[in-house]
C-alpha cells in the first residue's frame, strides 16, 4: 500500500494510520497554521512604534537615562507612561505612587548601558529585540530588577542556547545570581559532563575564590544526579 | 494492520501514511501548538489596559466624546495619544498635524453611542472586545472611518457569521455600503438562494424604493453566477 503523505510503498509493520486519522490529522494542521496566522495579525496590531531619540518638545514622554554611560554622546531614551507601567509592576509603583521620577518624569536606570537601556524599550513595545551574547545578559539583569518577566524568559532562553564548555561555570554562577532556572540546569549539565577537568581551570578557581558556597551547591548537584543514575541502573537491574 | 492514532484494524485499502509521516506528523503538530502558545504570551504582553473613565487629573489623557449620546450621564472615553495614532492613520495625521482635537485634547465622534465607542477603545488597546448584533455593525462603521481595517475585518467575519434568511437583504446593502466583501458574498448566497420568493419580501421592496442600483447588481449577481452554473454544466457534459 502507499503512503499518502510520502507516496512511497510501506508493509503492514510499517503501517501508521488509516486514511481517516491522516486526514483528521491534516484538516488540524491547516486549522493550527490558521490560528498562528491569525494570531500574528493580531501581535502585528498590538506592537507599538517606540519614540523617536530626542522627543518632539513638550511630548509628555518619560526619560530614561543611563547612569552607566559616560560618554555625552549619549541621549536618554524617551518612553511613554503607559506602556512603561503596563509592562513592569515596578515602573507602575513607581510612577503611580508620585514619586521623584513621576514628578520629574526621568527616569535614572544605574547599571545598564543605553544601549541596552534601549533595546529594553524595544522589548516593551514591540516585544522583541535583537540579542547578542554581550547584551543578552545585560537586559536579563535589567528584565529582572524591572519584573519584566516575559523579557526575562527571552533572554534566558537566547542564553540557554549559547552554553558551551567555554562558559559554563560563568554562565552557572550568573544563573545562579538571576534565578535563572532554565540556564543554571543547562550550564550545570554540561559541567558535571567534564567533572574530571574541572579543577584545573581558572573560572573554577576564581569561583572557589568568589563564591565558594555556589562550587558548593555544584558538587552537591552532581553527587544527587550520580545518586539518582545509581538507583536507575539499580531498578532496573531488578525488573 | 492497526492505526497508531485510532487504534483500529485497517486494510490496504484504507491506508493512510507510513509510520514515518505519522511521527513526522505528530512532531509538527506538537511544535505547531508550542508555537502557538508562544505567540499567545506574546499577545498577553503586548495588550495594554485601557485607562479608567473617568481619568485622573492632569493625566494628559485625549477624551473621545460621543455627539450622538444625549443623555447626560454618558462620559467622555479616555485614550492616550500613543495608542490612538499607532493604531489608526486617521487619527494620527489628525494629532500629528496640530489640528483642533490636537490642541484641546478632546476628539468628537459624530455617529458612535458611548458604549460603542467604549468597544472601539477597548479594541485598540487589547485587540479583542465582544461583540453582538448591535454593536458589531456600528463598531465596523466607526473602524471603516479610522482605518483600523484589524477591527473592521474582525466586525465582518462576525457579521457573516450571523447572517440568515431574514437579515439577508439587510445585510447585503450595510455590506455594499461599507466595503465588506466577504459579508456581501455570504449574503448574495442566500438571497440567490431563494430568488423565488425575493420579490414578495417588504425590505426587497424597501430596498427597490431607497436603492435601486443596488437590487440592478443583485440581479446581475444572480445572471452572472447562473451563467457560470451553464458553462460548467456545459464542459462537464462535453468531457
Amino acid at each position: 500500500m502507499y503512503c499518502q503523505s510520502c507516496r512511497e510503498e510501506y508493509g503492514s509493520e510499517e503501517a501508521g494510520t488509516c486514511k481517516e486519522c491522516y486526514e483528521e490529522a491534516s484538516e488540524t494542521e491547516e486549522e493550527l497554521h490558521r490560528e498562528i496566522d491569525h494570531l500574528k495579525s493580531l501581535l502585528c496590531f498590538l506592537r507599538l512604534t517606540p519614540p523617536p531619540s530626542p522627543p518632539p518638545p513638550h511630548s509628555g514622554l518619560l526619560l530614561l537615562h543611563s547612569l552607566a554611560d559616560a560618554s555625552a554622546s549619549a541621549s536618554p531614551v524617551p518612553a511613554h507612561r503607559a506602556v512603561l507601567v503596563s509592562r513592569s509592576p515596578v515602573f507602575k509603583a513607581m510612577l503611580d505612587n508620585e514619586m521623584e521620577e513621576s514628578r520629574s518624569g526621568v527616569i535614572k536606570i544605574p547599571d545598564a548601558s543605553t544601549k541596552v537601556l534601549r533595546s529594553f524599550i524595544d522589548y516593551l513595545y514591540t516585544a522583541e529585540t535583537t540579542l547578542d551574547e554581550d547584551i543578552a545578559p545585560e537586559l536579563l539583569i535589567l528584565a529582572e530588577k524591572y519584573q519584566v518577566n516575559h523579557l526575562k524568559v527571552f533572554c534566558e532562553r537566547y542564553m540557554t542556547s549559547k552554553v558551551n564548555h567555554e562558559n559554563a561555570i560563568a554562565c552557572y554562577a550568573f544563573a545562579h545570581r538571576h534565578n535563572a532556572k532554565q540556564l543554571l540546569d543547562a550550564a550545570l549539565s554540561l559541567i558535571i559532563e567534564n567533572m574530571a577537568t574541572l579543577r584545573e581551570r581558572e573560572e573554577y578557581k576564581e569561583l572557589v575564590e568568589r563564591d565558594p558556597r555556589l562550587v558548593v551547591e555544584l558538587y552537591e548537584a552532581y553527587l544527587c544526579r550520580q545518586a539518582n543514575l545509581a538507583s536507575t541502573k539499580d531498578s532496573n537491574a531488578k525488573v
